[in-house]
């Protein structure tokens, strides 16, 4: 990201982006270790999750920054900011404000769990979606 | 994947494969929650991982199908197979034997911590590489 000083950060720069300039970002509760969700980030989502101490990815649906937490009020408080070996992939821990990290209203998105050929859902829905979202759920 | 007898498992046609037929897959340890590493698998690896009860993926710049410890050992025992909400990613949960889960000899992958604008190394090396992969490394 170029800062309106000129400045492009380093350590973006080091990051291996994908053909369409993104990377996997994985979220993770920093204290529970449980993987709440994977989502994407450009540049900018990186260096502003870093500078702003919270969640920010690219919304690849809506191509735009996305704010996790904006609408519904759930952001993520970053307590750590890792990247992986090969500099394509980052880790974020995360203390999940609401414990809700999913949009269906669950603690986490990886809800679905294989059992015999099949994927069962698991994990309550804590809060209906249209209470999150209001009426544009 | 098609089996010998023509039979397409259910659970594979269920995830949203990207352009490229893969998905991102998480393994974390099941024990810790420690986050392992990212990789890829496609419709075949995502049905063997499943099958064989280990992790297996899709090495791209192999482009072959990568039996996670083929080489150096550290084989990942499934213990939980997940999918998430959007069915476009997959997270393993695992147990990694040799507790190295890294080709660099590290307990996982994510050994760079974003330390005030700068990714700084963290994470011994547990064993080097040399003695994971013999004169290939």
């Amino acid at each position: 990201m170029v800062h309106p000083d000129g400045i492009i950060e380093m350590f973006t720069q080091q990051v291996k982006w994908n053909e369409d300039g993104l990377v996997p970002a994985i979220a993770q509760d920093w204290q529970t270790g449980e993987v709440l969700m994977m989502a994407w980030m450009n540049a900018e989502a990186l260096e502003l999750t870093a500078r702003e101490g919270r969640g920010i990815y690219w919304s690849r649906s809506r191509g735009a920054l996305w704010r996790k937490g904006e609408e519904s009020g759930n952001i993520q408080h970053l307590k750590e900011l890792r990247l992986d070996c090969d500099g394509d992939t980052v880790l974020l821990k995360v203390e999940q404000v609401g414990g809700i990290a999913c949009h269906t209203g669950r603690r986490h998105c990886f809800y679905f769990k294989y059992d015999e050929g099949e994927w069962r859902t698991t994990e309550e829905v804590l809060r209906d979606p249209s209470e999150l979202y209001g009426s544009k759920q």
